[in-house]
């Protein structure tokens, strides 16, 4: 894999669509990618995040992203400040899923640390994955691809397959990454559970439930656990913002993209977050998609989600198999025929664990969709409140429901259930 | 508390008892704890440990130890390097825990990064405290100054105590502990398991019980499941290697000593070190000790095993309830009956968890001192080969009942009544 090319910059300063090409001449990778004089480049400032500028870059022979990090939120303003090193931490994470699974991450040109950028391909023409889904697009290798980029990137930053000392060398940066994991800790697993004033929700129709959510002390309390895992088990190289918003699509293909938030922490919480959001576009399509049609879409997408768990661990057992290079479960340990056999109950125990927790990460990240800050745009796009909330409660009885059941569930097959039970 | 004094060395040199008086003079407080003219200070090399030059040197005035790393393991010889960094991570540790628990680890004067020493309180007239159980020596504040330790050290680093911020940050500093933490992987959860030329046991007495050992598929992939826990779970900044030779003791102190495996890991770990060294020294002297005295000894130190372990988990949960300032369990979730009632309820299965995981960690420590590279003198110092075998064979089928039937002990008692069952 080639490294990408480091940009020297003396301080931070933003760019802007005056500034950038002088800045992206200098490095050869994106000047030969572009093609042409830099006065020929068009240059676009697209940023509709909350965090950073974004700007698409066009030559005569082809297109970058440049992504540069603001120093606050950009949500909520300059009263948010937010450290430049994310842009840093997105940079790195990028790196290590390239190693780990190259053809399902963008590819990185440039990496410049002060100047808090980095530039990569211009994926086109990919749209992000959730506005896929609003508009009801089946994407055939979708399911295939997210479960891939899961096990891949998961797995192989794991001790089940880097030799811990590059795993402690790995972490050993992440640890810096220690404001983004700070707003999880704070949006998903805190904020939605007591009163706080970034929290929203669809007022008055979801006030009650709003409230029984912050008095639910069995729920906050299994909550709580979760943030534990969240905070101490540091499993792999985790996304740790695998929203559908986070997938860049084509019919064909599929990218994830805007890992600034990656750290090492537990794998449940990637898995965990693709589903609530998938579970989220269903449930969504199911109270507002246009009767036959989108129930039946609603169907591709329940379909889609248990896909993308079967494959990921068909996957990841199987990277086991052939690929178990790390410190934990030394392979040699288990080379004859009892080995084998109580190495798979382990891994069973493990597939089983692993389970329970995406299931409770996923029903965190519904939640805070609906009672927390940031929400989701599958629900924000139905106009009327009185509809909006119908979806929400679902959402929130569903989420609910997979963070208590979590140890109970078994299987996919259980989710589809409780689907059932609650999206009537 | 005050922060030990920084040494400028500008380059690693191993000290002798020449050149450490002018050492030693340049460091206000241990200039001011000798008393005196450096050239009154006597300087005495005392290290029988395996990894580390040790010198007392007294003035005047008092003592001070000073103690450095060596580049390789002095145990085996030049042939196996050791990073000197290891120094450094002592002085972090005994930083930490001076800051959790004070009265419990030795002052430490001054750190000496590259030189790769540690200027400490000269602990006299304490001994090693597997040496005061080798000479069946009752101790009345052991397990109150033991389960103390335990607790204040392991809690308040932790993320129920820690704001993420700084937990983050300690546990970056202690990624790059990465050889020691290796050492560990290796001789306590792997080599007693398979071939390995550092290996060794009482031949022929326990070379079919090795053999069986490495051909337990079972408890093969269990030792493995903690070895996993070991280097995934950064719960705590545990001390690494509290066996009863990292303690120092009088008839009425005790400090825990030599942190230098100290990395973020599971809790248990530590605790799990100290119950498998007391039941080993149990064990031992009910094989080898004076008839009646010897059992009324034996009874004694398991007593202390206990009270370790019931005294660390009152004190652990008192902590939880009076200084729940971290991240985790965010305290102000839980602050009415119902939520009181609801934390309770997880604390009692963390609880229960971390009881397990000490029960599983004390048994990988008895097995590795069996049938692996280091040994403990409580056992090495029975000469008779038969009767030291009887002893080991005992250690070792305790050991592998708590790591096979950990997760069905429900206390303290059921460890009590498996010792009563083995050791007959």
């Amino acid at each position: 894999m080639e490294e990408p090319f480091r940009v020297q910059t003396g301080q931070y300063r933003p760019l802007n669509e005056e500034s950038l090409a002088t800045y992206l001449a200098a490095i050869p990778s994106v000047a030969v990618t572009l093609g042409g004089e830099p006065a020929a480049w068009r240059v676009k400032e697209v940023g509709d995040g909350n965090l950073n500028l974004v700007f698409i870059v066009e030559g005569p022979a082809g297109g970058v992203v440049v992504k540069q990090a603001l120093p606050y939120l950009r949500l909520v303003g300059e009263s948010w400040p937010l450290a430049l090193e994310r842009s840093y931490f997105e940079s790195l994470a990028l790196t290590e899923q390239a190693r780990a699974t190259p053809d399902l991450v963008p590819r990185l040109f440039a990496t410049d640390r002060v100047g808090a950028a980095i530039v990569m391909e211009y994926l086109q023409p990919h749209i992000i994955l959730r506005k896929a889904l609003m508009q009801g697009r089946k994407l055939e290798n979708l399911a295939e691809h997210l479960s891939t980029f899961l096990a891949e990137s998961l797995f192989k930053t794991s001790d089940l397959y880097l030799p811990a000392d590059r795993k402690k060398t790995l972490m050993q940066e992440f640890c810096g990454n220690i404001e983004l994991c700070k707003i999880t800790e704070d949006l998903v697993f805190t904020d939605p559970y007591r009163i706080s004033a970034g929290n929203r929700w669809t007022s008055p129709q979801l006030d009650d439930t709003a409230a029984a959510f912050r008095a639910d002390a069995p729920l906050k309390a299994e909550v709580q656990a979760l943030k534990l895992k969240f905070l101490t088990n540091a499993e792999a190289l985790v996304h740790g913002d695998l929203h559908t918003g986070s997938i860049m699509v084509t019919e064909l293909e599929t990218r994830a993209i805007d890992p600034e938030f990656a750290f090492f922490g537990p794998m449940g919480f990637d898995a965990g977050a693709l589903i609530a959001n998938l579970l989220i576009a269903a449930i969504a399509h199911g109270v507002h998609g246009q009767g036959e049609l989108g129930d039946a879409y609603r169907t591709w997408i329940l379909d889609q989600a248990e896909l993308v768990w079967t494959g990921f661990t068909t996957k990841f057992r199987a990277l086991w198999e052939t690929e178990a290079t790390g410190d934990a479960f030394t392979a040699e340990l288990f080379a004859d025929a009892a080995g084998r056999a109580a190495l798979s109950e382990q891994q069973d125990r493990y597939m089983a664990n692993l389970f329970a927790d995406m299931l409770g990460f996923a029903g965190c990240k519904m939640i805070r969709r609906i009672l927390g800050l940031a929400h989701v745009e599958d629900l924000e796009s139905i106009a009327d409140p009185d509809i909006r909330a119908v979806a929400e409660h679902k959402v929130l009885a569903l989420g609910r429901r997979l963070i208590l059941s979590r140890n109970a569930m078994t299987g996919f097959n259980d989710v589809l259930h409780a689907v059932e039970e609650i999206d009537i």
